[in-house]
């Protein structure tokens, strides 16, 4: 869909409202109230078989008697029938359907919301909702919501899955005098979802940053693009609920259960540049922020601050969010000699002493701002004996008028009543200042977040090519054995299809042949018996490991024999299989799956027995760039293993990364495939490779929807 | 010391305040003033040579013209005259000196202090500060600080380190409505720490809880073992800042480098029940909520809200702050029935729809509260279109009013302005209710926190018994030798005198030698050529593995000979060591120290190569119980590798936590010992014990203050 097909939702040139009430306690009446009080600047069209007159404007019987241009219907009426009205407004050349009505798929009546949105598809209509509470464009000034009046035009647009947090979150940025572009409810997203409305976001141009408050999510593939594309344009902070644990996807595969759906996003949203909140309040007072402050020059933040014990829960608030704290002592020490009392400190954070006057702060911040070695700049207040939070007010007021565009600057004020009034009156002024220093240093935190966003590389992922056919005749195989999965056999030809190592392996029924097999495999050598009618090989003695030269495969080969004869006469016995034998590397895994909220994704951890214990896996949507699955690889906490410990060689990191991108692949190009693991994946001195010990491959099952 | 001591620090039957001023922006003055305005009920004294009225009150010129009772002296002068002063003050029999100047330790003048701290030591009296901003006792009104007046006396009682911070809470809580029984500022803690605040306040019966500020810890064991105590009386709430890396202590041992002193901190306090909080503003309500709330009779809490949303957050916030929702379905639909509105869910989070009107709140919060099976409730209400600020803070009004001293119960409403205003007036009223979810669901966290806190076992430490005179007689050898660590045989000695086992080993100078040892030893066996010329073994052929039978150990045994004169032709060999051969079991890491902070400490993790890697370690102040042992050991993330997984053995974790009691005895026993570690201690399957394969003992050094 192009965005511009949403543009007469954000911009329609007429409304009508279907179901607008008499009663002002209705939705239909406060709709229609809301927009006439609003300012909209097209035409406005209740519609009630009754007629008469609704917040001042003339009713129109039915859709049909509207007279003028009419891109959007509101509709408010009961659920039974909205189909009826859907259809009138098809003849009507409705191009968007807002249906604030609830009771249908979020209460089970999924077959009725499918009708409607078929239908309205059919006939060239786009569905917003059903079960929402409107939306907002500041741009033509409609407030086609039943939630509050007089919302401030602005640059932030919200998208909100949540209908009451979206009312509430109007009233809210209203009091925080927080400007919006557009607030729409997303609801049961029948048709219209965050990814549609997002992508239409991304290129408009009254939104300077997008918040979004997001449940679940069912965008896939086409949501990761949309997410990185508008993050690298404008910031965009999600709050996505449902953390805890009931929210964790049951899954077939480690892929899929090793951690919850929310560690994947997580790992998504930083892989799109997304900047994520945990609470409403703190997403609402970093899209302040963000709306207003300048882009930070570089990474050098500092502090000033009249009490040392402020300074220093700002500086654990610094690590907390990521904002890194200038520490060139020289060039602190020209900047803030001379501003800074006896007993104060030019070290980070400045310490202007709890003796500071307002003129210590104006000299102080004054340098901090005006020095071009320092990017960003946190100011402190304390209330102590001699604080006046009414001449700092004043310095900090002066001071952010001076650099608001300029250079990022957060301030905190911390104290009893007169603190709090003046935190109070700056916030009313639109200073971004906090009583606690941790929301200061946080919204600090989420402008260095978006930056480090923004230079996230865009490359474009790494195309590898796959022998696609292979793979589709192993599939076909399996499908017509009617399995699900692939057997060990079948799984390692895959990984030699898209070339990932595997143990070089024979079959051989012979002592020569075992020979001449361990001869061109290369010594040491594994050796297994090779019978479908034994399935624990071991227990009857027919493995033999680390057989290092001709004497030793002889010995082995009637040791295996024997044994198995002894201990399972009736055994048919094909021979023995005789592998190379697998001996230090890192045990890693990696996974790739197809997941119903994000498309393909892989995953990459430390593997063996570890997998399950500490859960040391990280993902990524696919496709990535090799880069992009290097730097997934690095944020394991085992990575250390990798770039070699106690003086161990580095591993083979680069085969890994091209083992993530080959399992990717397959992902993205066999539909037929649903989840891959490989685990171990043993990883061998930089230069030597890796090698796919285990390898599980799972089939898509019919009708499953993933 | 016994508490009673301190009793006229909070109690002080008259005071002096020496350096008095009549200037009233002179700290001097607002002292003598915030006494007098605070309506002390004891005798003040202020002190000035120049004598006349401050204040209102009689001027003394010296402390010797003091005619009454006069147990503290608070000292305003210039630091240069301080230790003049505190020598009149022991003429006087002051026992209190309240030294407010600064200017001492904490600018490198700490010559100063000690001979000031000595002194006053020396003569009966305790000193308090320097470097701080006073002491306020609601008991007797005595508000003998240069902060804010009119503190609100009530039962909170705060410990801080910082002047600043002191000052600025007590006008929080003033704002905050949070009464105050105590605070007191330790600054440079030269004497008095918060130690021994912390004892006297244990046993005070106006104080119901208590907050600290904590920069650097200093009181060691004693530190531990009050703040053990104390939160088993009453709730502890502690802000430590400095968790940033630069706190980190430098170290030798993996025990002290491992992780930074704030992990330390971190598990410690966790031991000693106290509940620690990151931001000033969550402590302050934390206190608020914990002095006023009952004790929940249990886990299971249940959530009434309006919005889906908000009731996700909730969700995910209880799982966050350690809160359990309550999750018996057909109790709750017994007990909601009929209180939830069509659509709703009597699910948890109870859900009474957008639509929630004040009478589904006074039925279901009603419901909730009344319930025998709900223990805590956390309700939420959504600003939406039929959303009524008032009635709904009516009811939540009504409803705290009946229960707050039978259930734990928060609130929190989001909104725009209604909403705002209401939450402020709730808040007057003192409802503990709040704009974010998570706000209001940390506080109910932080209650459960200290009910866990309640619930740790006051269990006694489990002796053990060591041959203290073998390891004494080991470590003055070392010492006599210059050495500051133990050789490796000189460690296995120390574990075989401790009851730890070590791999078994014998020197074998012969092929018949090497073989008795072995028959002695079990087969399998390692083989180690015994040289002191001789460092790395395995580069010249030096080490056997795996030896199975007499055959092998004779062919092993003449092969590392031949090997070992061929690449070194000179090398003094005097012998092997054939030893226990280590298969299988899980490596962990077992260590203790002398932490300067907490005196005694232990150290459990997963140890081998993964040790530096994964940074999977705990830590406990010893001495601990044996179940608290367990219990540090189970908080590891590898910890299912101990339980077995895959199919394997439950490990020998009783004889691993033996292995920690061990280590911190030795630590706690012989002050010599700084350090101890075992890595790896190799934990076998349940029944068959623990190897310790590698120790490091290191020696105090002479002059270090650890």
């Amino acid at each position: 869909m192009s965005s511009s097909d949403l543009q007469s939702l954000f911009e329609p040139r007429g409304v009508a409202v279907i179901g607008a009430s008499h009663s002002p306690n209705k939705i239909g009446y406060r709709v229609v109230d809301n927009i006439a009080k609003g300012g909209y600047r097209g035409g406005i069209f209740p519609v009630n078989p009754k007629g008469g007159r609704i917040a001042g404007i003339d009713v129109c019987t039915s859709i049909h008697s509207v007279i003028g241009d009419v891109d959007m219907a509101i509709i408010t009426i009961p659920a039974v029938h909205v189909f009826d009205a859907v259809k009138n407004c098809a003849k009507r050349g409705i191009k968007h359907l807002v249906i604030i009505t609830s009771g249908f798929s979020e209460i089970g009546n999924t077959a009725e919301e499918k009708k409607i949105v078929a239908f309205a598809r059919n006939n060239g209509m786009r569905v917003l909702g059903p079960n929402i509470f409107g939306l907002y464009s500041s741009k033509v000034s409609l407030n086609a919501t039943f939630g509050p009046k007089d919302i401030k035009p602005g640059n932030v647009s919200i998208i909100t899955q949540s209908g009451a947090i979206g009312i509430a979150m109007v009233g809210k940025t209203k009091v925080e005098n927080i400007g919006l572009s557009s607030i729409i409810s997303v609801g049961n997203k029948s048709d219209l979802d965050e990814t549609d409305l997002l992508t239409y976001l991304v290129d408009h141009d009254d939104t300077r940053m997008i918040l979004m408050y997001i449940e679940g999510i069912s965008g896939g593939h086409r949501l990761v693009e949309t997410m990185r594309r508008a993050a690298s344009r404008k910031p965009v902070v999600v709050i996505k609920s449902g953390r805890s644990a009931r929210g964790a996807m049951a899954a077939a595969s480690h892929t899929g259960s090793l951690a919850g759906a929310d560690d994947v996003f997580d790992d998504i949203a930083r892989q799109c540049g997304v900047i994520r909140a945990e609470r409403i309040e703190d997403a609402l007072n970093w899209c302040k922020f963000l709306a207003e402050a300048p882009q930070p020059k570089g990474d050098n933040a500092v502090i000033v601050t009249n009490g040392g014990g402020i300074g220093v829960l700002a500086a654990d608030a610094c690590e907390k969010y990521g904002v890194q704290l200038y520490d060139d002592a020289d060039s602190m020490r020209e900047t803030f000699a001379g501003e800074v009392p006896d007993f104060g400190s030019t070290k980070n954070p400045i310490d202007l002493t709890g003796a500071a006057t307002e003129s210590d702060y104006d000299g102080a911040l004054g340098a901090a701002l005006k020095s071009d070695r320092i990017d960003s700049v946190i100011c402190l207040g304390c209330e102590t004996a001699v604080f006046d939070a009414a001449k700092f007010s004043a310095t900090v007021k002066k001071k952010y008028g001076e650099y608001r565009g300029k250079k990022p600057v957060v301030f905190s004020m911390f104290g009893g009543e007169e603190v709090e009034e003046g935190v109070g009156a700056l916030r009313r002024e639109g200073v971004p200042v906090f009583e606690d220093v941790y929301d200061a240093v946080s919204c600090l935190g989420s402008l260095y977040a978006y930056r480090r966003a923004a230079l996230i590389s865009q490359a474009e992922p790494d195309p590898v090519t796959i022998d696609l056919r292979t793979i589709n005749r192993i599939v076909d195989d399996v499908h017509a054995q009617g399995r699900h999965f692939l057997l060990a056999n079948e799984a390692r030809e895959v990984m030699n299809a898209v070339g990932i190592a595997v143990p070089a392996s024979c079959i051989a029924r012979t002592i020569e042949d075992a020979i001449g097999a361990a001869k061109s495999i290369g010594y040491p050598v594994a050796m297994k018996i090779l019978s479908k009618d034994i399935i624990h090989k071991s227990d009857v003695g027919g493995i033999a490991l680390d057989l290092e030269n001709e004497t030793e495969i002889i010995e082995a080969f009637e040791s295996i024999m024997y044994s198995c004869r002894r201990a399972m006469p009736r055994a048919r016995i094909e021979g023995v299989e005789v592998a190379e034998m697998i001996t230090g590397g890192v045990e890693t895994i990696v996974g790739a799956r197809r997941d119903a909220s994000f498309g393909p994704i892989v995953m990459f951890g430390l593997g063996g027995v570890y997998v399950e214990v500490m859960k040391d896996v990280r993902f990524r949507a696919f496709p990535v760039s090799k880069p992009e699955a290097l730097s997934m690889m690095s944020e394991i906490r085992s990575y250390p293993l990798l770039l070699g410990v106690r003086g161990e060689e580095k591993k083979d990191i680069d085969a890994a990364a091209n083992a993530v991108l080959r399992v990717g692949t397959i992902i993205e190009e066999c539909p037929a495939i649903s989840d891959i693991e490989i685990n171990p994946l043993t990883v061998f001195d930089q230069g030597e490779g890796i090698r796919a010990i285990d390898v599980r491959i799972l089939l898509r099952q019919k009708g499953s929807e993933r």
